[in-house]
């Protein structure tokens, strides 16, 4: 069997989120693994009355095949709600996909031959490593600070790739709450990298799932995404799975027109279309004014969350565990006393009954070994509390070993 | 921007059906183009009142994410549909994914290398050989007649390819009520493929969507699948899509447990899951005995499409003019005098309202030029008769031009 796989096969490696996953659906487990929702944060009711309206009168557009950009209507919405986001974007310029892993991989297909350079984030999304590896792209890992990606270890990678006479094609970048790290790009940095995109000739490719999902009630804290900047060259990535329902896989890239137009046809041979009634739900929930006042009922649950963990681990963690204090989104970065393996000390925290993930797994450059990622959007604040107390003891107990 | 693309993506072209949706999307275009499901297929009935069900008492999981290998539940319904058409199959043999078409090109993510060599009917699913075209495979056809792939070709096109020292990786079959030809495989050349496969080292990818839509009352007329004669070693493809709804995008992979793992592999980096809420709707479906009963009319809807259209031809088409008689499926091919190029004569078909598909798009030989595919299954019989004389009338011009 082994010696029919592709290449791209044998660089394929399991997700280690998903791996816990097992470990995490354990009720007793506190998961401050996987970045899953907050089941409370899901529309349940607005969703129930729009499943109850199609009983009534189901649609058979809803159960039939789609186009395969997506349902026309549902693109109109997200033309709006770049628009909402400081975006402008035509409809040509918007498809849609089951689910923002999908949107990679497509971005991936079309973009990436075997080898390519790929700008990272120190840490970034395990996801999105995991795609660009299984393309056999080459990693490349770009430091990041409270503010985000460095803009002089850019420069500093970007000089020694051109003494080697290479060219990176995109760099990747969650700018705004990111996965892992919870830090959010500066905005002059922002404007810095755009520049420098166009100076050295590679995209970059925003993926923003979080940046509606800021703490502070006031706003959103002046953040607007890298692509407000951009003419329209910027790929942008997001999707309704954090702020509606990550089962609902929908989706959506804005980028140049002929990216998407190309992306389009990777789509025909790779999925057709997504769900139907996915979409038909996701647009109904995204007609009137329903989206905006669910979304302050979800910021203010995330909020709550991520300060009640703050607080959590202020109270209970011992001197030399450093964190950072994220302003939105689902996670914050924890870096432990240089003699602690994260990886090594799983084992007994599961034990204790806690989870995380460990840093190695969202870093390309070898590093992390000694950091984790703490995810406060699922669990509730009693427990995420709990989780701290115990993840504090556990470290404690490592220190003194 | 161009510069920028992949090497797949400079291989990548528009599928011809999709193409053609912009125009068979007109109601008055009698579309015997696309092969989407007729809607008076759908369970309309029953999935609202399993819509009903949810809009009550939703389950927060639905709209969570979900395993990468499918809703656990579901997958061992699959065991169990798989165990009815005679495959036997362990639940880690199975893996759901979201539609067919995604199925295809995880496997050939899994599987092919740039390069390697694929065996594929002529004429052939266009939506497999885009995939494989998008990876880079090279295709090599194998010619079929009414009892589908011809066994003698196979041997002489394997032939030629040892003289090349090349031993394919894949061969891709639609044994059942082929798409596009409607031809099935006789019984006796599944098991000589069978033979055939183990003796040179290539692996068999059965995609069958059709199998449960045979015409014959009387049943499935002694039709089994290639993988249920195999050692598990098969690898077996099949969807809800044509037995009960495309847009609810669920389709799952029989196959040797190394693939099936690495196929989650490489999902988990593609996409993640599937749809949580359609799979969650499917598996309604399946529980209980409604299935059964729905496949009993579903087979008696197509079974009178079928008739009817090929009724209408009998009683229409010059002289000249060949097609097949499928016992099931949703297609059936047309060979045209040779003077006809089926290409050509689209555009007068489709400005007196009938469309079809031009056979050169489903031969990776580049024959076909006189042929085309006929889909009976979206259309009432009443429009399949009035379009099977409209093209009647639009050969018969073409012939006296």
């Amino acid at each position: 069997m082994e010696e029919l796989f592709s290449r791209d096969a044998g660089a394929m490696r399991p997700s280690p989120i998903r791996a816990l996953a097992k470990i995490t659906a354990d009720p007793v487990i506190i998961s401050l693994a996987g970045g899953h929702p907050s089941p409370d944060a899901f529309p349940l009711g607005r969703i129930g009355e729009i499943l109850a309206g199609m009983a009534n009168n189901l649609d058979p557009a809803s159960l039939q095949y789609g186009p395969t950009a997506g349902n026309a209507e549902l693109r109109r919405e997200i033309v709006g709600l770049l628009g909402g986001r400081g975006i402008a974007a035509g409809d040509e310029e918007v498809i849609l996909c089951s689910g923002s892993q999908r949107g990679l991989d497509l971005l991936g297909r079309v973009l990436l031959d075997p080898g390519d350079a790929v700008l990272i984030e120190v840490p970034s999304y395990p996801g999105a490593i995991a795609c660009f590896r299984n393309l056999r792209a080459r990693l490349v890992g770009v430091q990041q600070d409270e503010d985000g990606l460095r803009i002089d270890e850019l420069e500093s990678v970007l000089r020694g790739l051109r003494d080697e006479g290479v060219r990176p094609k995109l760099l990747y970048t969650v700018p705004t709450f990111q996965n892992p790290s919870g830090a959010t790009l500066a905005a002059d940095r922002r404007l810095e990298l755009l520049e420098i995109s166009r100076r050295e000739g590679f995209m970059i490719l925003e993926d923003d799932p979080y940046s509606e999902l800021y703490f502070d009630e006031g706003g959103a804290d002046g953040i607007r995404p890298i692509a407000a900047a951009d003419a329209g060259d910027v790929i942008y990535l997001s999707s309704f799975s954090k702020i509606l329902s990550p089962g609902l896989r929908t989706a959506f890239i804005r980028g140049p027109r002929e990216l998407i137009a190309r992306v389009e046809l990777a789509a025909q041979a790779c999925d057709i279309c997504s769900s139907s009634l996915d979409q038909q739900i996701v647009l109904e929930l995204c007609r009137g004014d329903f989206l905006p006042q669910h979304l302050a009922g979800v910021r203010r649950l995330y909020s709550e969350h991520g300060e009640a963990l703050l607080a959590a681990l202020d109270e209970s963690m011992p001197q030399g565990v450093e964190w950072n204090r994220p302003r939105g989104g689902f996670f914050l970065w924890m870096r432990l006393p240089e003699r602690i393996d994260a990886e090594e000390m799983l084992g007994l925290a599961i034990e204790r009954g806690v989870a995380y993930v460990s840093g190695r797994h969202f870093c390309v450059d070898g590093s992390g070994r000694n950091a984790l990622r703490l995810t406060f959007s699922k669990e509730s604040p009693e427990r995420l509390q709990e989780g701290a107390k115990i993840l504090a003891n556990v470290i404690r107990d490592e220190l003194s070993a």
